[in-house]
């Protein structure tokens, strides 16, 4: 019977990996979460299942987090989704990015290390290879020189992880993606255009000047990576670059949502300029080559990945 | 009158990197080092001159440290040299890599931010690139894939500063070099064996099968290179491979000391096998155009590096 840990189980990506591993019959997972971004409600279905614990316990605190590998592991499998996601969060206090993001990464490499258990997949970011100008970034493209606090800590987390991959014979597989939505989302554009709309109807503001594209992921085609990146991996370290290729635009995104409301004669208020905010990579394209040879490829384009997005998240918040 | 501060100064390079600054009449230099490994006697020289300020603090206490930068600085420039150096040691402990090599770091960013500093140079390591098989490894090889807690941990730091220097509009240089050697070095394969040799003239114990062939960079360019990419750099990042394109094997290092210690008939022992341990990249082929291009280059082949670190190191142990 596979034995999953999952840290940062009750949050956007952790919840849905959760819902999709539960599909098989004989599984134990232990869910680790905080709760600081985590909501209990996106898991609570799954607790009085006998096959899941639930932790409340912040990974980031290595000796706890050790102590809880030595009691409950060895695991078969770590899942490591924690992270301090709310990248114009941190962007006003990086230690943020230090304790949500590294210090949780460096945990559970230590709580790997003291207990035995051997398998990481880790959710990385594309943020890691900072602005490239709208090059098309491979996984071996260097040098990685990420511009948030968000992406720092993340290429931090995977040199950790690197070197106790081969210190300690691990399998750690890398993901790396850009923004991720769908079912559970805790933030992002969707989600404050929703908030926004239900406020005032009659009004949006938009950060930009509507024109700034991006690739949006749908979180159940990310989930099937994660699963099949796992299932493939071999002793080392293997990184893969996983996303869509198509975007959609700021502008564009404010169209679905206004549409998926029912709302019309929004009035749309661009703030103007070009990037969104600081520490923001305005502009990518990312070879999906590597992980395209595993077999997997998005489903969703990035604007039906916004429209189901914004879908499910009207959806959870229906009374 | 610039104002320097450096962090780790009584160490191996830092001591070495005070020595040339002090060659500038008009100067401030203030250095914290905690005495772990680095030793004031390295440094003592320089402490009666009213020019030059010595505090004995552990940088990788990050509210100590951004209180000293808010009361001394604001620094013209931070060279930040503290790290764990002994790959062997962290090799058994990661944690001293966290603590050493990746806190000391991030206190110096935070110290920079909360201060208004802003001007770093860091030394990183060309062990961040990993074992990349010998091929020829300029500063965008990726993907980087430490194989050691010590390169995990640079490349943890190359990380946060990549997004602290773009956050906060830093001018941020980073210098990757491999193996230094020369005066004040307080440990490496040149110290032990001059050490094996005081110990039993008659016979050294040599690691691997003493083919084992590394590059060694002597101290005193690699000073050179720092002022120079430091005096170079502009805003943002500027990685740079240093080093030196000749090498020299663990046999020929025996040698060499052996002939500078005037001794003949020693037995060399050797334990065999590749590489010396684990975590060491057994093999590697550095690219210097980019620090070529600003007018660097090694001014001592690797073997001279050996033979002039060699009569350093038995010069200090004169009584």
């Amino acid at each position: 019977m596979p034995k999953y840990i999952i840290i940062g189980g009750a949050g956007f990506i952790g919840s849905n990996l959760i819902s999709r591993l539960l599909r098989q019959t004989d599984v134990s997972i232990t869910i680790v979460d905080d709760l600081s971004l985590g909501r209990l409600d996106t898991i609570d279905s799954f607790l009085a299942r006998p096959d899941v614990q639930f932790i409340k316990a912040d990974a980031g605190d290595t000796a706890g987090l050790v102590r809880l590998f030595r009691e409950r592991g060895p695991f078969d499998t770590v899942f490591h989704m924690a992270a301090n996601s709310d990248i114009q969060k941190s962007a006003a206090d990086p230690r943020i990015e230090f304790r949500n993001t590294f210090m949780t990464t460096f945990s559970v490499l230590e709580a790997m290390r003291a207990n035995g258990t051997d398998k990481l997949v880790f959710c990385s970011t594309s943020a890691i290879y900072g602005d490239k100008g709208g090059a098309k970034v491979a996984e071996a493209s260097g040098p990685y020189l990420p511009i948030s606090y968000y992406g720092g800590a993340k290429l931090a987390c995977e040199g950790f992880i690197s070197a106790y991959a081969h210190m300690n014979d691990l399998t750690a597989s890398i993901l790396r993606f850009p923004n991720v939505v769908g079912d559970n989302a805790t933030h992002g554009v969707i989600y404050d255009f929703i908030k926004r709309l239900k406020d005032d109807p009659t009004k949006l503001k938009v950060l930009g000047d509507g024109k700034q594209r991006k690739p949006y992921l749908y979180v159940k085609d990310l989930i099937e990576a994660i699963l099949l990146v796992s299932e493939k991996a071999k002793q080392g370290v293997g990184i893969y670059n996983i996303g869509v290729d198509t975007n959609t635009s700021v502008g564009r995104i404010a169209a679905i949502v206004i549409e998926e409301m029912g709302l019309s004669d929004v009035k749309l208020e661009y703030t103007g300029g070009k990037a969104g905010w600081k520490g923001d990579v305005p502009l990518f394209d990312y070879d999906f080559t590597k992980v395209a040879a595993l077999g997997w490829q998005a489903h969703r384009s990035s604007d039906e990945a916004v429209r189901m997005a914004a879908r499910a998240i009207l959806e959870q918040w229906k009374p």
